[in-house]
């Protein structure tokens, strides 16, 4: 099995090297690569993201994503900017099923914002789609129209097909958990969202067995996320949706540096494996980062693109140990390093 | 001063005749209208909003509309749907600057699932725009490609001069409060954000007196709002994003119910006043609405259209007494109707 590094930019490479460095304990097996991805990319080829590294990623069986961009880069073109190296990553992959768990770490149910009772438990898995929508859609551009007014647009596109694939990883994802499935747009104003609406209903009639479907306006969501997160299983949204939405869940958690996410294609390609959080470029280097996210990361990879469950529920079980004894990132109200983070994390395997 | 009263559908006739009869005894020489608009249009006259109730609030200095809405008309072609009355309405009197206040009233602390000192003194002002975007971008609909694909596609379009109206608002409210700007995109995967970026910095170096102009992207401001909610003044964003953000916003405060907002136009026009809730369709008719939220609604009609800064400051003071003294509907974990509740504020008048 092959699993390719991509430590990318500001915090990145810390927190992979610290996935890797588990990695390798747990799974000695596995043949481990690296690359350049976003900024780092930018500044040694002039792109966020080569054809080759394209294919190395395609040729692999995992890919560990640490995260891109950063102020160095920021007011660039966009073909010159890091995430368009993620973008471009993310379609050339084809990974079109993002997976984003949010689950409290009983430890750490005091680090969230909100009251204990409220996310206590909180087990929810946010299915993003992330190869369409206004992210890729065209026309787009900026420009002015024939009577010279300027303006910015973009499309907010979906197909039949690219509904159908998600929503079907939804409730298959859905029938592994609780069984239940909110699907979530806004089809009050979006024509687009009136089709996802429909697309996800008509496939649940068909494919839904065992799969209890329900629709929400993502407004109403954002809102039920901080009312009474607990009553979600599973959610299905469209990719900015998605974004918006995993990251008010990631936050209920307590910190974004506890959150892995997973990207999946079709069955035998290549799994993209990321932390919910960007690159952090104020705490870059120092050696504060929590590397919870990235390990997190490379469990889901072990579990999903690398066929070794047993490697990644020991995993699992040493951050919640190493959680449980009191080990803390900075993030969360402790003082522990990036590497002493990770140590205490390897007395526990 | 005229008001038109759209009393709207499920729970909207309740909470905005507790309006109505608050507004009589601050403003007795305020003349009030009553029409319809929402499913109760559609009911009646087969549209969402006719031409003569545009006319009618056109000619009014405010308007208060309770909600529209409801699973009996939820299924019908989009132009026979409620909520089209209310983006008529919206883009008929061309309110662009949506006003979506977010306080926390000391009383109300403990209704937040948030913790008490993430929320306590909470106090920030959403502007959204609201008369463009995706909800009216064209080309729009549901189709088949040239290949026969079904889709389902929005256009989400900004102009120049649609992006500094609303921006001019931000700023001029800022400046009456602590005088900063969040401007909230997503500029990193969306051109109609990078344009929005671009056009809010280049307005505040030409107009940004006094106002201190930040960036975040959408995502990064859900998960800031459940993170650290105090640290925004004033948000300003787009209509999509500001619908999603603002009803985060309204709920760490603890409940919808409590939340107003008001949409206004160029000066001399009349402004919309709306509870951020919806029509509630499932508590509609029993009395248990919480009429706060179109109360004060009221008090920002009062305030911003009807030239009445002390009649709202007397709603407001009541409103909060009434809270300090006990007073809560259902919603806030008490068990006053919609009609107790109302005249507890009274009494306190
Ligand atoms: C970096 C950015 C392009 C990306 C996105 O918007 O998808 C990020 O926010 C994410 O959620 O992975
Ligand atoms: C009812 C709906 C069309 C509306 C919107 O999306 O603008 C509502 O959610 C709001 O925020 O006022």
């Amino acid at each position: 099995q092959k699993l390719l590094l991509l430590p990318g930019d500001g915090i990145g490479p810390e927190v992979t090297a610290a996935a890797a460095k588990i990695a390798e304990l747990v799974a000695p097996d596995i043949e481990i690569g690296e690359a350049l991805v976003g900024g780092a990319s930018i500044d040694q080829h002039g792109v966020p993201l080569t054809d080759e590294v394209l294919a190395q990623a395609k040729a692999s069986d995992a890919v560990l994503l640490g995260a891109v961009g950063g102020p160095k880069w920021a007011d660039a073109e966009r073909t010159k900017r890091p995430e368009m190296g993620l973008l471009n990553l993310r379609k050339g992959l084809d990974v079109f099923a993002n997976l984003r768990p949010a689950y409290c770490f009983e430890a750490l149910v005091d680090a969230s914002t909100l009251k204990r009772n409220v996310v206590e438990g909180l087990d929810l898995m946010i299915v993003r789609e992330l190869t369409s929508g206004v992210y890729f859609g065209e026309p787009r551009g900026i420009d002015s129209d024939d009577k010279g007014v300027r303006r910015g647009y973009d499309m907010s596109i979906y197909t039949a097909p690219e509904i159908e694939r998600v929503a079907r990883v939804a409730f298959e994802i859905a029938r592994g958990r609780d069984g239940r499935v909110c699907s979530v747009e806004k089809s009050n104003v979006m024509e687009s969202g009136l089709f996802w609406r429909n697309e996800v209903t008509a496939l649940h009639k068909a494919h839904g067995d065992g799969v209890e479907l329900s629709h929400m306006l993502a407004d109403a969501c954002a809102m039920e996320l901080v009312r009474q997160p607990k009553q979600f299983d599973v959610i299905l949204a469209d990719n900015l949706f998605g974004d918006i939405l995993s990251d008010t869940a990631a936050m209920l958690t307590g910190s974004i540096g506890m959150l892995p996410s997973a990207s999946l294609g079709i069955e035998g390609t290549p799994g993209l494996f990321e932390p919910v959080h960007g690159s952090a470029p104020d705490i870059a280097g120092q050696g504060l980062a929590n590397p919870c996210a990235a390990i997190l990361s490379m469990e889901m990879a072990l579990r999903w693109s690398l066929a070794r469950p047993d490697a990644a529920d020991r995993v699992m079980k040493a951050v919640a140990h190493a959680l449980k004894a009191g080990a803390r990132t900075r993030d969360l109200g402790g003082d522990l390093s990036t590497g002493a983070m990770t140590d205490a994390i390897i007395d526990q395997l």
